[in-house]
């Protein structure tokens, strides 16, 4: 039984791969949480590995006073092996030098570089999962940036024709906004059929194929108050919800709506469906953010792989402070393996992780 | 001791006079959570006298096996003493035939007639607030009711110029939406300064006199997501709101915002503002309603008294059937004893209620 058997080799071949986790803006707090989460590994389902410049992990881990040994590692798969004794970092050419708390556009390009090759490993397989650290978007803007944000540039590189979807999930509660980033007037106005229903697919499908849901539920929201009360308060119900969710239905999906939205977020109601499809950002987010400020973590639906991301951004104000808290990151991290899991049906290596049990 | 002496007598005259509840629309559940409430008089803080029709009260309690003996009382003090061992009830002269279900416009003026008894008694100062009990509005407007609602004809009997302000309130949060009953494209437009100060005035006195806080905090949301992103995702935060809150801290009130709507509602920000100003009404209602679905209040503030009811409508379609909750009911009646409370200085009698402690 020393000898590996082809069964053995069958068994580390369903052993889920390592999560890659991207650098983000090196002066927010990115670097700073990818170290603590790696000390709460033990609260960590799966491996991960950084992709980022070893030395400045280092000179962190020094800084706050981390004990995280850092393993330069060439690929993914190393991770697996030195997970439990230090946090796998693959390294990019270049050298950080960030000032905490002061973007610099200078290290732009490292900032892209580390975005493109974790998206490479997922794309190639070696990695089962993307998570990535919050980035500042106006920074890359002045280093020439084109895309407007994270997801679109992830978009870009994956090369789909359909934009991805957001959605934001908690243990009690999974949302998806039609309407993302826009004022409230041009998320009204911008409301369409089309949306609704290609968003409505795409989570579908990805409720299927990467949370373990074989027959998804869909809650449809109004847009109105009381769902516009038959036209009294709003007729984007009858003209663009309740044909959209017909039209749902009829390529059969399991799809209910328009629903009141001030009834759609209490404990019973959450009970009958496993996503809700809202109409604008904050008929999404209030509840989740209400129900669990803390533990929602942001997922993109719709790209060719997973991705999650911590629901904050880089925090550049508390930066030199190192009072970072990596509880989203490792929310983030977490979901990625829960639906990798789902996803290749492989198991995630778990003893790699209790190997290295810390002892807080 | 058994004689009454001048101070049982001041003792007495502390005691709060009782709620006045409305009959409400008699083909609804009305009648029904009335009896209810009674049995659970255990729960109540304070007693509380139906302005209704005996005979069908007594009717309704045979139906649904309620045991709830009627007493008939002439005026609201009647009730300080008779409600441990019944249900007080000041009779309405017509009698009710109703059918459940189905609401019969002859019997609007009765409904009428109710409310307005009751609003007697409150301006009186006989009762020490009201609740009412929902009504079914079309069925008024067929019988030639010229209010838009319950609040509106409640502000024309108390003759008051400023529209009132509807308070929603629970446990865990109290919530004031400025845009009301209108499309989210009309509240968007609608949005003004002049309402976003008027309603944060008249919430803010009324935390003082009726909730026992002597320096309220208010927050106030944003409209748009991350509260507008100085302009990027929408101006009313620079254009109405910003100056609003400006005006507001000009007066010396203690405001704060706009505040990013998905981020006011959490458990650790809860703890900084004592209400939530809204700009819209699902707001203000998706928070409530997902925090806790049946127990959030609707308040009436800005009228010259205390009104309370129950969250829900009429619920015609069960009205039949005895399946009627009185928890929503119970709470209205019980915030309008806490508010009661703390405007009049006066202790509610719940030795009535504990005379009349039931073994449910």
């Amino acid at each position: 039984m020393i000898n590996p058997t082809p069964e053995h080799q069958s068994e580390h071949h369903t052993a889920l791969n390592p999560i890659a986790l991207t650098m983000g803006e090196p002066a927010g707090i990115g670097g700073e949480i990818t170290l603590k989460a790696w000390l709460r590994r033990n609260d960590c389902k799966q491996c991960f590995f950084a992709i980022d410049d070893p030395d400045r992990l280092e000179r962190l881990a020094n800084k706050f006073s981390l004990t995280v040994p850092i393993h330069h590692i060439k690929k993914p798969q190393d991770a697996l092996s030195c997970f439990a004794t230090g946090l796998p970092v693959i390294p990019i050419s270049t050298a950080i030098n960030e000032t905490l708390g002061k973007p610099n556009p200078s290290l732009a390009s490292a900032v892209i570089t580390s975005i493109e090759k974790a998206v490479s490993f997922v794309i190639a397989g070696e990695a089962s999962a993307l998570t990535t650290n919050p980035i500042q978007k106006e920074t890359l803007y002045q280093a020439g940036f084109k895309h407007p944000g994270h997801t679109e540039f992830l978009a870009d590189l994956a090369k789909i024709a359909t934009p991805p979807v957001m959605m934001l999930a908690c243990n009690m509660l999974r949302v998806v906004p039609v309407t993302v980033h826009q004022s409230l007037k041009s998320a009204v106005q911008a409301l369409n059929q089309k949306e609704i229903i290609e968003k409505s697919q795409i989570t579908y499908k990805a409720l299927q194929k990467d949370f373990g849901i074989p027959y998804p539920r869909l809650a449809i929201a109004g847009l109105n108050p009381h769902a516009g009360e038959n036209g009294a308060l709003g007729d984007e119900e009858m003209s663009t919800i309740t044909p959209a969710i017909k039209e749902l239905q009829g390529h059969g999906l399991n799809v209910y709506g328009p629903v009141p939205p001030d009834a759609l977020f209490s404990e019973r109601a959450r009970e009958n469906y496993d996503a809700a499809i809202c109409m604008y950002h904050d008929q999404a987010l209030i509840p989740i953010k209400t129900l669990d400020f803390d533990g929602a973590v942001n997922i993109t639906l719709g790209l060719p792989f997973i991705r999650t991301s911590p629901d904050h951004g880089t925090a550049l104000d508390i930066a030199e402070s190192g009072k970072a808290s990596p509880d989203s990151l490792i929310a983030a991290l977490n979901m990625a393996t829960f639906m990798a899991v789902n996803r290749y049906q492989e198991q995630p290596l778990s003893s790699c992780v209790q190997n290295g049990r810390s002892s807080a």
